[in-house]
């Protein structure tokens, strides 16, 4: 069987993002059964209705095209003021509008913060938003990193030995999780 | 007494979106007793934290400031996916940076929507994000209009009468609430 495709795709745009360091480490720890591609966001400009009306960007065009040729998303979502970053929330208002990859695709969410907060709040708010655009999000288990920069070494690998364990478990969930919707078995 | 100096947001930039007609529709409306800035926050980059430590864009600081010499805010908040617009929450992301200018400010927030929602989801979630950036809510009357092609006439001018009597009421109230953090007595 061909590996499962996923899209990752990180809330935070600034290079040393704990979130996007910990698609990285999960592109590593899930390298033998997943194909996991971290897409690049920061080129989408701001919805505007008007100017999706006469031209819809190439940028756009080609992030709803990376989504409809993947299997499932992986989001890792910073928490900006108890919420997801205006960033992210851009980018899928842009996705699903007409004809949305969006609709019916597997997603599972994770988040990294230099606090205490684990990003709960955006995840919760990311549960809502991904409840309207009909992504379906896997439930459990949950991933919430607490003080981040204890877990990652000065190359922003996740090194925690105990985290490390919790987000192998977490991808191989994240892959049973995107098989049910694609009609393969193991 | 000086007029209240209010600060009026957007969160679509669409032209003809019903929550900015529904802003040029209160600054008419409250004229007598209020000054309403609508703020453009279409110029303002998608937030990037390796952007800002080398250089705060000109937008941002034009926008802080803004904030910082109004009274109160008046946002106008469309519902996309069940949740503020990524544009609006990028514009809160990089006001609530340091220095915050949001910091202790009142607001209000109103929404107008095509069909039956009435942006309550927008609301809920605005609410979440106003506490964590210290935006002080005035929690009523609600402002949440349905099938706004309705309300407004071919002009985007809102004319349905009992929903300009209603506005008129949100504004009064929300003339009081400012007063409370100012200081000031009528």
């Amino acid at each position: 069987m061909d590996k499962i495709k996923v899209l990752g795709i990180s809330g935070s745009l600034r290079a040393d993002s704990y979130n996007t360091a910990l698609l990285k480490s999960s592109v590593e720890l899930s390298k033998e059964y997943m194909d996991i591609e971290i897409y690049d966001i920061s080129r989408i400009p701001l919805y505007n209705h008007d100017h999706e009306k006469i031209k819809i960007p190439e940028s756009v065009i080609e992030f709803k095209s990376a989504i409809e040729s993947c299997d499932s998303l992986l989001f890792a979502l910073p928490e900006y003021n108890s919420s997801v970053t205006g960033v992210l929330k851009n980018a899928i208002d842009w996705a699903s509008r007409a004809e949305s990859p969006l609709n019916g695709k597997p997603c599972a969410i994770m988040g990294a913060s230099g606090g205490l907060s684990g990003t709960a709040g955006a995840q919760l708010h990311f549960r809502n938003i991904a409840s309207s655009v009909n992504l379906i999000c896997m439930n459990a288990p949950k991933l919430q990193l607490r003080r981040s920069k204890s877990l990652f070494n000065e190359n922003n690998v996740l090194t925690d030995q105990s985290t490390v364990e919790h987000l192998i478990k977490f991808l191989k969930a994240f892959e049973e999780w995107t098989l049910k919707f694609m009609n393969k078995k193991k």
